[in-house]
Formats: C-alpha cells, sequence, structure tokens
C-alpha cells in the first residue's frame, strides 16, 4: 500500500497498528507524480483567473490578499528565494527572486518596483496550461510548454513557460523555478 | 553567497534587496552536507545521554516527555513512517515503522510494547559515533559505522549503526532510516 | 505517456517525431518506483542462489566471476563506495565500503580478508525478502525488512536488512546502503 | 575527505585500502555544488564560441559535428527528453525535446526544421553568463539570469535564461531544461 499524503499515512499507520497487522507493509513515497505537476498547473491557472475575479468585484486590495496568498501557497520563497522571470518585466528588476518582486508583479502598487501594473488585474477569464515535456527528477520536477490566457474581450494570450517544482515536507509541491516568455517573433 | 538556513537566507535577502544590491546573485542550497550529518549524530548521541539523565534525576515521566521531543524533532515519523531498527527488539515488533513503537522502545512502559524495558533509561553516560563512510545522494544522506556508548559502570558497548536522513522544508536533517544491531559474534 | 528507460524513451520520440505527432507530451521520469525496488530485490535473492548453485556446480572460480558480474550490476561501488555491513563480518572488517571487501565476503578466497569463507557458497536454494517498510525519497529509495534464505538441508535463516537504492543514468537501481543483521537474542 | 568524481574516489579507496587505513572515512558526494553549476555556464559559453570559430575557419559539417558532441556532453537527451526552448524558435516548433531538435537549432541544415539558420553559427566571439540566483534541490541544480553573447560587429545580445541541471552517475552535469527568452520589449 503506498502513502503519498503524511496525514493520511499516519492515519494508516494507526489503524494497521490498532488492527494488530503486524505484517502490513507501508510505503511512504516522496516522489513527485505527474498528476501533482498537472495538478500544480491547474491550481496555478485557476488561481490567475481567481485573482483577476476578485480585482473586478473587490478591488485591488481584496485582490492582493488573495495573491499573497496564492504566493505563500504555491511558491517556494520561504526556501530562501525564487527564480522567477514573470513575461512582462524589464531590466534591472527582471527576475522577480523575492516574495516582494513576485506580489507587485501580480498586482502593482508597489513602488519599489513602478513598471508593475498588476499582471493577474487584467480581467483574465480562463488560463489553460499545455506541456511540451515533463521532467520529474525524483524530488524535483519541471514542464515546459505553453499557458494560454483569455483576456476580458475574449483575446488569447499564449506564453512559453517553463516551471520546476520540489515538495515541500507536506506533501505540497513549491514552484521554484518560473520563466515565463513572449514567443518570439521574427521579423 | 550561499545560503543554507532558509531564515537566514529570508534575512538575507531583506538585506540585499534594502541596500538596492539588485545584482547580488542569491543560492539556495538544499543539499546535506557532511557538517549536518555529523551535527545530527552528534545530536541523536547528545539526546541519548540526556534522556538518561533526566530519568536519573527526574523519573520516567520527565524523560518520556523529553524522548518525545527527541522523536519529534529528530525523526520522519510526520513523514509517515520510519524505517527503524533497534539494536534490541525481536520479532514480531523488531520494526519499528511507528512514532508509538520507537518512543516504547527508548523509554519503556507501553503495554503494547511488552518486551521494551526503555533502552535510553539504562544510565548511559556517553556516546560516540564513528563513521566507515557516508552517501551523500543529493536530498537524502546515508551514514554506517559504529557508535560506542558508556553505561553507568564504564563498560562500553559498540553497536553497528546505519542512518539515512533526509532534510525537511525548514534545512532540518530527519532520520528516515535506522538500522542498530550488535556485532557478529562467530561461534 | 510516461516512459522510465532512457533506451525506451529514445525509441519513442524518434517514433512521435517520425509521425508528425508534434503536441506529444513526453514525460521523462527518474523517480524510483516501489516495482522497481521489489524487483532489486528479487534479482539480490535471485543471484544469492545462482552464486551457490554456480559453486556447486562449476566451482569457486565460476562462482566468484558471477559474483563479480552481480556486485557490477548491483552495487553502486563505481559511485566512490559503498555504505555494506554484511551478517557475518567482524571488526576490524566490519564494513565493506570497497568492492574487493564485497567480494571477497561473498566467494572468499581473499588472503587480505581472512576471515571470509564465502557467504554465497554455502548452497543456499531459496531467498526471500518480506518488506516491513519502504522509504522513497525520489532518486533514492530505502527498505527494511526480513530476508529468509534456505540452506541446502532445508534449515531457514532469517536477517534483519535495511537497502538503500539510488538509480543511475541508465535507470538501473543500484545498493548504496546494505546493513544486514543477525536477530537479536535476549539472554 | 570528500570526493566527488567516481574515479578519484575509487583511486583514493584503492589508495585507503593498500595503506591498511581502516579507519578511514569516506565521503561519497552526489550533491551538486555550485562550482560544478558555474563551471557548466563556463563550458556552454565555450562550447557556443567554439561552434562560431569552427564554422568560419572550417565549414558548417566540422562546427555540425562539433555541435553534436557538444550536445551529446553537455545536455540530457539520452535521459529521454530535454526541456529546450531556444530563444528564436517559433511555433510549432518552439520546443526542441529531441536532440534532432537542438541540433537544428544550432547548426541548422535539417529539412525538418525549416526555419532554423544555425544559432551557433553566427559569429559569436564572447558569451558570458550572470547568474540572478541559483537554486540547488540535491540532485538537480537551477539557475536563472542573462547571458550576453557579442556577434562579429562587437554588438553584444543579452537574453534571459534559466537552466537545470542533473548530474549523471559519472558525475557529469547535464542540462535537462533550458529556457532562453529574449528581455520583453514594452510597446
Amino acid at each position: 500500500m503506498t502513502i503519498r499524503h503524511p496525514i493520511l499515512a499516519a492515519a494508516f499507520l494507526a489503524l494497521a497498528t490498532a488492527s494488530g497487522s503486524a505484517s502490513a507493509q507501508t510505503v511512504v513515497n516522496q516522489a513527485i507524480t505527474e498528476r501533482e505537476v498537472v495538478a500544480a498547473q491547474r491550481a496555478w491557472c485557476d488561481a490567475l483567473v481567481s485573482i483577476s475575479t476578485t480585482h473586478a468585484t473587490q478591488g485591488q486590495p481584496a485582490a492582493k490578499a488573495l495573491a499573497e496568498r496564492v504566493i505563500d501557497a504555491a511558491y517556494g520563497y520561504q526556501l530562501g528565494a525564487v527564480l522567477f522571470k514573470p513575461t512582462l518585466t524589464v531590466a534591472p528588476q527582471t527576475f522577480r527572486t523575492t516574495r516582494a518582486g513576485a506580489l507587485a508583479y501580480f498586482v502593482g502598487g508597489d513602488p519599489a518596483f513602478p513598471n508593475d501594473k498588476g499582471f493577474a488585474l487584467s480581467g483574465w477569464t480562463k488560463c489553460e496550461a499545455t506541456n511540451s515535456a515533463i521532467f520529474i527528477a525524483g524530488t524535483s520536477a519541471s514542464t515546459m510548454g505553453n499557458v494560454a490566457i483569455t483576456g476580458p474581450n475574449g483575446a488569447v494570450t499564449t506564453v512559453d513557460k517553463t516551471w520546476t517544482y520540489v515538495k515541500d515536507s507536506a506533501g505540497q509541491l513549491r514552484i521554484v523555478v518560473h520563466h515565463s516568455s513572449l514567443p518570439y517573433r521574427p521579423n
């Protein structure tokens, strides 16, 4: 029996012990699965649309509060830094290795990042990730592909996107690398 | 600059940002180091002696409370299970994959583990680990060697010991494998 | 589609390209699976019996040649060292971190290891591993449990056994930790 | 003593055994270091300039042969796939998960990739990587930052670049993720 979630694993062990099943083989598996990766991408897309919706219905402060919860749950800033290159940032603030830099990108309003208008506030209504390939290294996993996001007028923007995840001790995937870029346009 | 501890890493980033050092290269390193492994072994030995001392001076309940804190801090039971084969256990309770089984082994007093007298209550005064080899796989690390423990009368018991550690999200090493055995004695 | 074996993966990619399937999502997964761990244990057991059989029918040199192939295929000595504590070794040669030490243990005949009689030459006819628990850390995996081996007269010896595996670049599991011990016998 | 390179490790072990140093502690460390990451980036840059130079002095076939050696030594295509988004590719051939796709991007001449002119054939004379941050997850490591490359007329092109490396069984870092993009230009 394979138990991936720590809490469920503990529950199972309690049951196994209670029932005297001394020979039950327990399997703890910390490896990242394809299913977890796809779920993390889905969660990111859903969060982007939620922040847009919250902005439209409740204003920027509510959207900002939600974005903070999303960043704290989905990114790995608490691990020390995240390698985050958002789609629309420019030098010398291209790379957002700090939580403050990520938050400013998503919801704007931070004078330390004056070019940030708030990418997640643009009225996105739909978000879909399509992977070209997934590489699961064991305790980290990377994806590369397109993310298509639909704006308020129905126009679809497609970006080239790379994510790398690690799994934290609670079994949660966290983004530690996020490189997003507009497709190259030959002249 | 390499920052291994998440809290220090966050502090450094705050400083780097505050000082406007946009070009500072941040390095987050989750790999386990030899130094961390040796410190974890040292901590295990110190904890064993502390539990013995606490038992002698404050009684079994105090020793048990300390053992619980030690197990929760040093082992990985919260990850789902630990592969723990203590030195002196016998079938069908040889393997202590649950926290309750580890606690019973160290301090006894659990009717579910009737053979356990409390290994850590034996008046140990000294504990020293000597490694034959260390294998650091990246996010896990294993050691193999001897641990010599000194009893109240000065007699030294030496066991063959294997430990495997993983590093949790807080940067703490946790024992996920612990195999201890008395040296083989040819007839 | 998940492809675990590099050679098969390459074959699949060739097919995918040939068929013009530009949108096929490829998944490379280097994480160790429970199935691979159990297969590696099965292979170790089968190899032990094979060495015994080869010794009985073809003599020690043939058994030694087979043991060398087994060690080179199943252990990680080429990675630098293996943390190997065989069941029956004694100090100061308890730990066999080198290939020569492992080979001497299995088939004897090495004057540098004068106590080694050749554990694998004892006429073993059957070998079965039963796991208490498996801990898959991602790129490494550990097992703990019993291995029961049947001798020429039908007597069964049961040992407490811990193995840790890493997966090499060719997708092969390799033993990097192996701690084996006779069960503790209270006086 | 820490031994990172398998060959050196084996040599050291041979010495340790020969000298009868039974108590020597051997450390095998498979974790990726910052130094190895920086060296891999340096090697990539040097290879790019070498391919350009070879093209200028010996022609495309020689440059192609060199590029094949570089790809086989520095990328992880033999692991199953690489998540490679080159700077200048366009849909539907944006992502180059196969070796053939990478080779075509670097040296052109492959009718299956008709838009590829050969990025490495552009007379690059200098290449320098500057990291914003490095994230070492243990058995994988990622970098994010800029790579500045100097063309034949002295003009410098700067790209935003993410690399993820894994270490193979021979101790060699291999690129498994490579996302390169031109900086975003606001209208």
